[in-house]
C-alpha cells in the first residue's frame, strides 16, 4: 500500500456561504457520494463575503492544527464563472485546494511550497454539469473528495510556478521608532488581532532591553503587556500574544471592538 | 446481504430548530445511541420558523447531490403536538421522514411517488417517552435512526395514498404574453431565486426565437440574460439561470434583495 | 479487552466560542489529531459568552438523550489563563470534562458522583504549547481526545471531592401559597424556560387537589395548563409542560418572549 492511500480521508471546510441556506450540507452530500468515507470539519462558513484574506488569516492560524494529509477545501470565490484557475497546494504534509485568487498568500509565505497544480477540467474530477454560479458543489467538492480517495496530486493537473500571491500588511518600524502594525482580524468576543507576530515583537524587544514597552491603539495606552485575561480588570483593556502568536488587544470581560471602535486596518503601536 | 442492509447510513437533517439550543444536537445523540454507525449532514436549519414552503423547496434544490439510500429528515412542524401524521416517502432511491404537512410537495411533484407509508406508534420506532413539544427528538430522530440500520419500509407502519400535496405556485403566461413567476427564496447573498425554472423558460423562449428576453423585477429592467456574475459590473443587477436551474436574480458584488427591496412573493417577469 | 476500551468514542462539545470564527473547529482538528476515531456531535456554541449557569442547564436537559460512555466536552470559561482547575466527572455512565466553574452544578445535583478528577499538567495529555487565551484548543480538546481512546479516568490526575457547585435557582412557596419560580433559559422560538419541573408542580397540585391551577408571568394570567401547543389560538399565550419536563410558556406560533418582554430572571407563579 502506498503512503498516499493510507492517508487518512479529512476534508475541513472553509466557505462564506454561511449556514442558513443549504450549500454547504450539498458539498458535503457530493463529497458523500464520491468518497462515503471521508470525514468533514467546519472550519467556519461564516466569512465575510468574499473576503479573501481574512479567508487566508484564518487558515493561515488553523492549519497546523489538523492530522497529516488534511485536505483544506477553501471557496470564497468571487471569481466564480470566470477562467480564474483552481489550484492545489500539496505543503507541510497538507492540501490546499482553492481558486487561485490569492486566499493561499499567508500559506506560500509561510513554508516553501512543495508543489502547486492547476486542475484541469479534462480530468474528470468534476461533475458532469457545471452550472455557471456554484462550484463549491460542481468543482471544488468533487476535487477534494476525488483526492481524499489517494489520488496521486499530479493526476489532477499541470504543475503551475506563478500561483497568485497577494501583498499581506506586515509590522513595520515607524520614524519615532514605534513598531506599527495594524489589526486584520476581529474574533466573536471583539478581540483585535494584529499582524503583529511573536517574531517580529521579540526582535523588536531586544533593540529596547531595559524599557517597558506600551501599546497604543487609536488614543488608548495600554501600559504593559499581558499573560493573562485575568491581569486586567473588569472592562480593563490588556495586550496579549494569544493562541495564533499575535498581539491581540482584549478587554477583559467585554468587547474591545465595541470598547475601542476598532475595525479590519486601525493601527496598533508598540512603543518604548 | 439484502441491498438493504448495505445501505450506507447517511442522515440528512433539515430543520427550523437552530443552533443557539440544543434541540439538533440532542436528536444526533437519539441516532448515536440508535444506530452509532448513522452518520449525519446538517442542510440547514435556520429555516425561517414553520416555513414549509422554503423547506420543501430546499430540500427539493438538494437531494439529488447525496448518495442514493440518503435519509432526508424534515422537522418543520408548526402541528407538532396534534394528530397529523408522521410519513416516510421513499422516492428515486431516496428516503424522506417528514411530517405530513405538504412539506414534501416538491419532492412528490418531481417525480412519480413509490412508496408512502404512515409511521405507526405502535411499532416501536419512538422514543418510550414522547414529549409534548419535542417530536424531532421523541419520533422524527428514533425513526431515522431504526430506518438507517435496514429495517424494511413496510414494517414502520401502513401505506398511504393520500399525503397532503400544496399549490405550489407556477410560473404563467400574462395577457402582455409575458411570462410571470415570483421569488421563491432569498440565500444569504441576498440571491432572489424565483419560480421560473429553465424547462419552462426555454418553451417561452421557443415562442420568441429571434427575441431578446428582458427580465423586470419591481420597476427595474434587466435588458438580457447572463451566463456569469462577472457579465455585470460590479453592483449592477443580472438575471442568471443558477445552481438550482431556476431564474435568479443577483447583484453583483452586493444583495438583490436589498437593492430592489424584493421579498418572497416579489413578481419577476420576461418579456420579449 | 476491557469495558474502558470497547467505549464509544463520542465527543460532544458545548461552547460559548460562536461559529463564525475558527475556534471550534481547530479543536475538532485536535482531536483527530489524537484519536482519528473520534466522532463529534455540537450541543451549542452561541451560548452568550461565559454564561455558566446556561451552559449548566442545557447540559442538564440534553446528556441522557446520548450514547452510554459519551464525554461532554464543556467549554464556558471565565477564568481562561488562571489557576483554575480542569476536571473530569464521571456519572451516570457519562464524561463530563469541563473547567471548574460551576458549570456542572446541575450534574452534580442531579445524581450522586461517582468519581471527580482534577487533571494535571504533568500527564502529557496536553498539547506541548499552551496558549494564554486558549484553552478549548490546548488542554480541554486533547484531554478529550485522549479520554476518548479509553485511557482510565485515574491517570488524568487525582481525584477531588471538593468541586465548584454553584448555588441553582429552586421553585418556593410564597406566602400567598403560591409556587413560584423564574425564567432560567429562553429558546430560539421565544419560549420561557423555568425551572420548576414537573416533580415540583406535581407534589404542589396535590396540596390543591380539587382547583385549576393558573400560571402568572408579568401581568398576564395564564388560565390553566396545556397539552399541546394547539390548546391556544395563534398568537394565545400557553403553559405546557415542555420537552425537558419543566413548565414552559409559550405563544402559539409567536414568541412569548417578545410579547411578554420576558428575560431570565421573569417571574413565573402558579397558584390556585
Amino acid at each position: 500500500m502506498s503512503p498516499t492511500s493510507k492517508r487518512l480521508p479529512l476534508i475541513v471546510l472553509l466557505t462564506d456561504f454561511g449556514t442558513r441556506d443549504e450549500y454547504v450540507g450539498v458539498m458535503k452530500g457530493v463529497i458523500s457520494s464520491i468518497n462515503p468515507e471521508a470525514r468533514t470539519i467546519d472550519l467556519s462558513h461564516d466569512l465575510h463575503p468574499h473576503d479573501i484574506m481574512e479567508a487566508g488569516f484564518m487558515l493561515y492560524r488553523s492549519y497546523r492544527f489538523f492530522p497529516e494529509g488534511t485536505i483544506f477545501l477553501v471557496v470564497v470565490d468571487p471569481g466564480v464563472g470566470t477562467e480564474r484557475r483552481i489550484i492545489i497546494l500539496r505543503q507541510a504534509s497538507y492540501y490546499f485546494l482553492a481558486p487561485d485568487n490569492g486566499v493561499l498568500s499567508f500559506i506560500f509565505k509561510k513554508e516553501e511550497a512543495k508543489m502547486v497544480v492547476w486542475v484541469q477540467k479534462g480530468t474528470g474530477y468534476f461533475l458532469p454539469t457545471i452550472s455557471r454560479t456554484f462550484h463549491g458543489r460542481d468543482c471544488f467538492a468533487p476535487i477534494a473528495a476525488h483526492l481524499s480517495k489517494g489520488i496521486a496530486l499530479a493526476k489532477f493537473g499541470r504543475e503551475i510556478d506563478d500561483p497568485t500571491i497577494l501583498r499581506i500588511p506586515t509590522p513595520s518600524i515607524s520614524s519615532r521608532k514605534s513598531l506599527v502594525g495594524e489589526v486584520i482580524y476581529i474574533d466573536r468576543f471583539g478581540n483585535l488581532i494584529t499582524n503583529i507576530d511573536y517574531e517580529t515583537f521579540e526582535d523588536f524587544q531586544k533593540r529596547h532591553p531595559k524599557k517597558l514597552l506600551k501599546v497604543r491603539v487609536g488614543r488608548k495606552i495600554i501600559p504593559k503587556l499581558s499573560s493573562s485575561y485575568q491581569d486586567a480588570r473588569p472592562n480593563e483593556l490588556l495586550a496579549i500574544f494569544g493562541s495564533s502568536n499575535h498581539l491581540e488587544i482584549s478587554l477583559n470581560m467585554g468587547s474591545a471592538k465595541d470598547s475601542l471602535r476598532a475595525n479590519k486596518g486601525t493601527r496598533v503601536e508598540v512603543s518604548p
